[in-house]
């Protein structure tokens, strides 16, 4: 019987991961990572429990990755580092991606990466006979991955939309599912994230289409914030801004690296000329400038948030710019994205945004998109996977509406362990899959960085700075709380004590009042201190109360 | 010169309060409230800074009440605490609530209430003479004002939507608001909110369509969630509860207060027989029952959220019940409504809400609305009010579409001061308005909340405890850092922290593992006993981290 036990992304937005066990071999389709919501103070990503991965780690063949996202992907490096992974499978600009991520990790060397192109026919990983099917999504060369062994036949969609008209030309491959669906699927796992929005996505041509309406008619200065991994989006912004004798600046780790390697991927194309630094912007006057950006979710330390703050090197906002955020905030951010529209709007620039302009679409399917896949695989059982448990309700009622019978619906969680035989498809186990906290010292510092479990994370112990401001710019020196630091720590917590308190001072003497801001840098100064002095790792929390 | 202060409602959704000054005389409309965000950590809610009226109390002459929504009129008895308010002026349903709030507070005797109908003519109040226009919104007898002196005329929309079929047949009154433009308008202050969307807000009445089509068909329990104070989207409800024969439970405190309010003066018609109580519902088939419930804004301790947490007394939720939450999340507690969706799903209910079915309207109006009044009123100036920085410039914008000449659009913050004369709308001034935070016992207890603006805060002091919940449900004591208790504090906090670890292991016992109730009570227990103690009504910030 093949075991198919998701370890993360049901009944949540993210950390999206499923196992494939089929007689004591495994395979694994994608190791995503999750954001923490504010209730995880302290914790920086949220990674799916893998220990059932690493208590049998000699059965792993592979791991097949369906797009780059970092809900899919971003737990890769912590996977590599328990668990001996042979060969990792995915599409060209997936591993160009993934590659850079595991070379910044230090961990290249220790796997194969096999490039497989989805027209190219299948390949063997473990038991399993793979062909991957080209899905349209919001990053370029995602698929579906299609699973087929003894048991039968396995459809893994990944994130999806039927997109008529991407970017690249490259469409939802609808006849190769036909095809499949006609050679009989026994089961599909489908991406719900949208299964309660009617209708179909838009396009992502539709945004080109806006970003050709609005920028042309603007005479200042243009902001893009976006996903930094959407380059199609960001291919159909500069090419306005060539169009329009715009140069382009990309601010932002992220964006620059996702830039530099769709260019060289051949994902982008853009001439080196069209390109400028930030220190070059000030030759330039604004309607010759076209700044990409990441930020799109407002996100502390982010360039468009540093940018609507005031608080960025090269880069500020006038009154006669516009600013573009062409994302949608993921939840749970909804209230830094608005501040940072309000901020940039104060500044006196036009900002444009989902609510106001056609200026996002999702990546992925609606209803009717979802009800199209299901009648193209006409597959026997449905899982619906990677979405919170009313998604993956309202995709097994279209399920449901689309004649499969109720016993192969399966409504999984996280751990829940799916047999697939003759019988057909069923629950038939239940496994340990929680979370597993990531705390790193500090933005961009990822060689060091802790993983931990919740048992694991009271022996590094927990460490809390409260620190008040008030109205009058006092900064009175924080207070700490330590646990689990043992006996002798009190020289540490007064050199602690001290940091926090000079870093605290400095933090408002330069006028920074932000919460989140101050939050991060007494985060990362602790976590330093603590780390150079013991090679430890506490979990630490700052509160900063606004008195 | 006319002088015209918000102090609150600008750059910001919440706390509406204007100050109209002239010739030594002060009326003020509108007087509301804020939640706190969450980086207001312990505080209950946010009045606006209220210190320029009480420095001026005896030139305060009357409030004037656009409607009884909390962000219009629950700072009301905060300020009349502190300023002796002569008058208060409203409609019916909106001085009914008022009512009730100032009993609750003891503040009844200090007032005199006086009941306007808005079609009978104006009144004077100060040096103004007013005249009220009927607006639909989403509760009942919503009203502009619209106030003329010496200075000239000046129209405050409050908040309204343009229905042309409102539950109740009281429309917008148009035709009234033609007729004051048409005299001449040198002033409006308009409503910002929904100012970035498109097109018309739909009518409440779709809203009921949507029940009509809904409800029949359901063959479970019915539970509605929804704001308490709009009442026609309840009667629309139980309306199609009685043509379906279910018979209908009001839970929630604010639930219960609004329905029995709104039918004694009138503004719901239901017949008694209609009701049950809680424990009668166990009595009744699911089918023969509709509960109409607090809680869409997935609030802690509200009914929905102990329902969908299964920690209500007498109501639980099954498979083939359905759950519609007939609201739409405030920013900011998109989590907490997911959650709550997603509980409910879980325990096997359908759960229609905004994004799935057409379960909710706005009470705002959209641009083409705004568009309208502006087109209605030909105003001279125009200052957009109640709305984040971004919707009050998207108002501006209208504005100056409609012809409004730039040196009349008058973009104010809170504490702006406006000046109106002959020469027309301008920025003159600007004072403090800030914010003052109200922290309370706990839920329900009103009479000895304690009002206090930053700087008393710290006469109070400040007390942070810290808790930490284990995955194997272990709750070690927690620990307490407290500021500003001074000299000989500490049998009072070992009291505290022996309390603090009472409750916190009863909590614990009792498998309630939600970090936000367990703060809620957390916080509760302890600013109990300090006030039993001392008198003092510290800020208490619960930190509750999962380990």
């Amino acid at each position: 019987m093949l075991r198919i036990i998701p370890l993360g992304g049901l009944g949540e937005v993210g950390k999206n991961m499923t196992v494939y066990e089929l007689d004591g071999e495994i395979v694994v389709v994608d190791a995503g990572l999750a954001f923490p919501r504010d209730e995880h103070l302290g914790v920086d990503l949220v990674l799916p429990d893998m220990g059932y991965l690493k208590d049998r780690a000699e059965l792993v063949r592979a791991v097949i990755l369906t797009h780059a996202h970092e809900d899919h992907v971003g737990a890769l490096p912590y996977l590599l580092r328990e668990v001996p992974v042979p060969k990792i499978f995915g599409t060209r600009f997936t591993l160009g991606l993934v590659k850079s991520k595991l070379d910044e990790h230090g961990l290249l060397r220790s796997v194969e990466l096999i490039e497989v192109d989805p027209d190219a026919g299948s390949f063997e990983a473990g038991p399993f006979t793979v062909e991957l099917v080209r899905m349209a999504h919001s990053i370029p060369d995602a698929v579906a991955v299609v699973l087929t062994s003894t048991a039968g036949t396995v459809v893994h969609s990944g994130d999806y939309k039927i997109d008529h008209t991407p970017v690249d030309g490259l469409k939802t491959d609808v006849g190769r599912l036909a095809e499949i669906g006609n050679r009989g699927v026994d089961l599909l796992l489908g991406d719900s994230t949208n299964a309660e929005r009617p209708g179909f996505t838009p396009s992502e041509k539709t945004v080109g289409e806006a970003f050709r309406t609005i920028i042309p008619a603007r005479e200042g200065r243009i902001l893009i914030a976006s996903f930094a991994s959407n380059v199609h989006r960001v291919q159909q912004a500069i090419d306005v801004a060539v169009q329009t004798g715009r140069k382009v600046c990309v601010v932002g780790r992220s964006m620059r690296k996702n830039v530099n390697i769709a260019r060289s991927l051949g994902y982008m194309d853009v001439a080196d000329d069209v390109f400028v630094r930030p220190n070059q912007l000030a030759d330039l006057a604004p309607h010759e400038t076209m700044i990409v950006c990441t930020g799109s979710q407002g996100e502390p330390l982010s360039a468009l948030t540093r940018i609507a703050y005031n608080d960025h090197q090269t880069v500020s906002v006038e009154r006669g710019d516009t600013v573009i955020i062409s994302a949608k905030p993921v939840p749970g951010n909804e209230l830094r994205v608005h501040d940072a529209i309000n901020r940039l709007a104060r500044s006196g620039a036009e900002v444009l945004h989902q609510e106001n302009a056609p200026v996002h679409v999702s990546g992925h399917a609606c209803r009717e998109e979802l009800r199209l896949l299901l009648a193209l695989v006409r597959p026997k059982a449905v899982m619906p996977i990677h979405g919170e448990f009313r998604m993956l309700e309202a995709h097994a009622q279209l399920a449901r509406e689309a004649g499969v019978p109720a016993s192969g619906i399966v409504l999984a969680e996280n751990g829940t362990v799916v047999g697939l035989d003759a019988d057909g498809a069923r629950i038939v186990d239940k496994i340990d899959a929680g979370m597993t906290f990531v705390d790193g010292l500090g933005v961009g510092d990822i060689h060091d960085v802790a993983l931990r479990d919740r048992r694991r994370l009271a022996e590094d112990g927990v460490l809390i700075v409260v620190a008040t401001v008030g109205e009058d710019g006092a900064a009175p020196p924080p207070e700490l709380i330590a646990r689990g630091f043992g006996e002798g720590a009190e020289p540490l917590l007064d050199e602690l004590r001290e940091e926090a308190a000079e870093v605290f001072t400095e933090l408002v003497e330069d006028d920074i009042t932000e919460i989140k801001l101050l939050q991060e840098h007494l985060h990362d100064a602790l976590a330093q201190l603590v780390y150079d002095r013991t090679g430890r790792r506490p979990m630490i929390l700052p509160v900063v109360v606004e008195v």
